[in-house]
């Protein structure tokens, strides 16, 4: 495989050639009802993604297809199928499509299989989950469990809460719902105590995860949970179980009412279809919903091996992003589901592409001299619309947007108000958006004048299911991965996260008031109250 | 006064000429304790706002005054206190501050001296929340009132529910909350639907926000409610209160069980202070502590008519935000509260900021030249650091930080796990984070490289109280409307928001399956549903 920066390809110097004047694609006249019907390209779970909103044109979707071809991506995504080393840094594998079925060889680890490991590791925790829902498993004190709380960070937190918060209404709405889920992430010891007081400890179960075990935040809460429950009179090995690595001190620990694996090659923010995801899900809906969840990210890795990006969403997704990032210089992206029950869904996006791909130096390690991963940021439309919409429309930057609706409501719950449902009122302004980023209006009064020239993308689907989510998670997964092959980048490390930790150990260490030696942290840390 | 663009200052000028090689400051040598110990300016409700860890030097600083001066920000924000319309576009005074207390000339419209009519409302809506906490005021079927849903979207919406889930804890710990607070704010049906599902309608009190009382979202979620009350056999009238100004039709209502007044001189993002944010924070911790928070307000209004940019936080805060976006070309700014009740802050800080100075014509409705108001995005610390510092760290932009944090816990319930508090852990990591940013850390593996230059300002306090968080607010709505002011901005006003409603409109218009007439609109309507 030839894995060379992308500014080495004739691509990229084409590219460069077709950034029309003021980088600014000017949409009258090009943004037809047409052009709308045959932008669709269908991915699973239901869903469509429709670009005609995109700032490109023929010439620039060519030239996107033979960057693509240039840089291999197809060849990349397959070689990491088959259990290739792709984070390069630290030597591993990278298997989360995996978790959701097959697609490529068969990748052996030693003597182990790794798909039947994975495999194996999901029918553990569902026949689990499905013990708790029944009430077979029951708390300390005798009491069956009502609630579960996840405690982890990062990845083992932001997918798992926004896919929670996703399906919450569609659980309610079909039956399935029957355990309340919660979240404990943060070191501030008030998320924690916060998120407890309302709780009966009795019937609640603890998620720990921590792929290592040595999370600190993670671990700090841990033992304030464990704290807690011994005071509540309630032995923690009876509440508590652990998802994380065989390795791991968290692993065959008698501490624990239960353990769940995964192992090195499921990064933490592509975890969400791992047990750091399925064991809250499936608490919460049921194994078989959590599976109808994998299903449709499966169908969706599927796809993404079309080498034609007009077939492949991802892959368009992908470069459609390096093209805006690159060419038309627009440093943020913004999400906008017009759906509350995505409501958290662009902070996982947030860490799964500025995370994997806010990087300076290639997968060589080389620093690169082109622009990688953008911000990434947005809430929920309508309420968007009431906020930072003014600066989208009007503002001097222009930022790219990601639209995602849906045609159904989840509880289909609604009232009509004068002659439309809500539903159809969400829908509506989220039709009128997207043309008025792309076309803007005139107005002799210039406050009035929208330039237009805003790019969006369109996902749309039936309603929000597992599946369909499913999907909808694996599609960005998949397009961040594009981008990461496209711009050279190892998508799979966060080495940035480093440097952090080990000057909070050094502060840590200081903490007893002899200071560290380092003239500026003390200062930062007597400020704070952590000097004494 | 003298309203020009910034551009046409001598300051401008100079500012250019000051700007570092590559738009790096370098921090070796320069980020000191010394610095630290001398880069701190007092703020209101026990807070320090510490700049060391910002991009500037001592020349830097006097340009910085020097176009302060020329654009006369302190003789305009005391115009703005003494009642001019400074609202342009909408000729209308902008009086939040006179909310919190009176510091320029008595501000009289026709009769009514509006400091007067504040108070009078905040006694008024005061004496309702006493009732309602007390029991004197109960439901339709005789129960007292234990939850109350804002039904309210943007600043009616975003302010309100970052300000309750940040005394949410303190409210908890110290005796003072009574009545749980929830938020319907998106057109979503799924949105009230999944907020009601849990509540008990006979002890639920709602609070219908919307100044002009035709708030599309807000109206159709007022009758969603209305029509689960009636289900439930409740009358409405004694389950909803009304936050609108006179002219509204929620005013002088029988519909509601009373309503509580605001004007057009308090834009939505601005009304977190006015009875918008008042009426749920009285009713959830009591009018006491609704009053600390104005309290914390007022004194940082007060404080930030210094002329002396060392000694008026908001107005350096701003200055440096400048600096940072016209000068050294940073689009975007996070801000990283270390402080779990803060979660929701950066989604209001979001509104306050994009939505005022998102503009791209000056106050005379003249195309500008120079960029405005930043992406305002982040999420608490230590969260954020699991998510998007990577990109933070070594990505290939550079993000200007504003760090929050507070010495103290506000539930003072924490575990001690190493040999440290989780609090302590908390903010070693933040003094950690500040350092890392600066200084970076060199590495002959580039991927474990830092590269530094990330600058940053700290805002720390002793505990998040109603007074800290009073001030904390009122900062950045200094901020905000300093900024405005260099920039030459109307920064009160939203026209960027009409386009969008508009052919929202036009969309409904044609739902019954006639269609728009306009074929890209149609189109996107028919694939989202809203066209049968």
């Amino acid at each position: 495989m030839n894995y060379i920066n992308p500014d080495k390809t004739n691509a990229w110097v084409k590219l460069a050639s077709l950034v029309p004047p003021g980088k600014k694609f000017d949409f009258a006249g090009r943004l037809t009802a047409e052009r709308v019907g045959r932008s669709g390209i269908p991915m699973a779970g239901g869903l469509l993604y429709n670009w005609a909103a995109k700032a490109a044109d023929e010439g620039t979707i060519r030239a996107l297809q033979a960057l693509a071809d240039e840089q291999e991506l197809i060849s990349k995504y397959r070689a990491l199928l088959d259990g290739e080393i792709m984070n390069t840094g630290e030597k591993r594998r990278v298997l989360h499509h995996l978790l959701r079925g097959q697609l490529g060889k068969p990748v052996v680890e030693g003597t182990r299989d790794l798909g039947e490991f994975y495999k194996a590791e999901l029918e553990r925790f569902s026949a689990f989950a499905g013990r708790v829902r029944s009430g077979a498993v029951k708390g300390a004190s005798g009491k069956p469990f009502k609630n579960a709380v996840q405690i982890g960070i990062g990845g083992s937190d932001l997918g798992p809460r926004a896919m929670y918060l996703a399906l919450d209404n569609w659980g309610q709405r079909n039956g399935k719902k029957k355990i309340s889920a919660f979240f404990i992430s943060n070191v501030d010891p008030d998320d924690a105590s916060g998120a407890l007081s309302p709780l009966d400890l009795a019937e609640t179960l603890f998620v720990l995860v921590s792929k290592s075990g040595t999370t600190q935040e993670t671990l700090a809460n841990e033992l304030f949970v464990k704290d807690k429950l011994v005071r509540a009179g309630l032995l923690p090995a009876r509440h508590i179980v652990a998802v994380t690595s065989e390795t791991s001190p968290l692993a065959h620990n008698p501490s624990y009412l239960d353990s769940f694996y995964i192992d090195d090659f499921i990064g933490g923010r592509y975890s969400s279809t791992s047990a750091v995801g399925g064991v809250i899900l499936s608490l919460a809906f049921g194994p078989d919903v959590f599976k109808e969840f994998l299903s449709g990210a499966h169908e969706a890795d599927a796809l993404a091996l079309a080498g034609d990006i007009r077939e492949n969403a991802s892959l368009l997704d992908a470069l459609l992003g390096v093209w805006e990032r690159n060419f038309l210089g627009y440093p943020v992206t913004a999400v906008l589901p017009y759906s509350q029950a995505l409501s958290r869904f662009p902070a996982h996006l947030q860490q799964l592409d500025m995370e994997s791909n806010g990087k300076g130096t290639n997968r060589y390690g080389e620093e690169v001299s082109y622009a990688t991963g953008p911000v990434v940021f947005g809430e929920s439309g309508t309420n968007g619309q009431h906020s930072f919409y003014q600066f989208l429309h009007q503002g001097t930057d222009i930022v790219p947007l990601q639209f995602v609706g849906f045609a159904e409501s989840q509880r289909q719950d609604d009232v009509e108000v004068d002659g439309s449902l809500s539903q159809i009122k969400l829908n509506a302004n989220l039709a009128a958006q997207i043309v008025a980023f792309a076309k803007g209006k005139d107005d002799p009064d210039r406050n009035k004048f929208f330039p237009g020239h805003r790019p969006s993308s369109l996902i749309r689907g039936g309603r929000l299911s597992p599946a369909a989510l499913g999907s909808l998670l694996a599609h960005f997964e998949n397009k961040v991965m594009f981008q990461g092959f496209v711009w050279n980048l190892n998508s799979f490390d966060q080495e940035g996260v480093q440097l952090g930790k080990i000057l909070t150990k050094k502060v840590l260490s200081g903490n007893s008031g002899a200071g560290t030696g380092d003239e500026v942290l003390d200062a930062y840390s007597s400020l704070l109250g952590v000097i004494p």
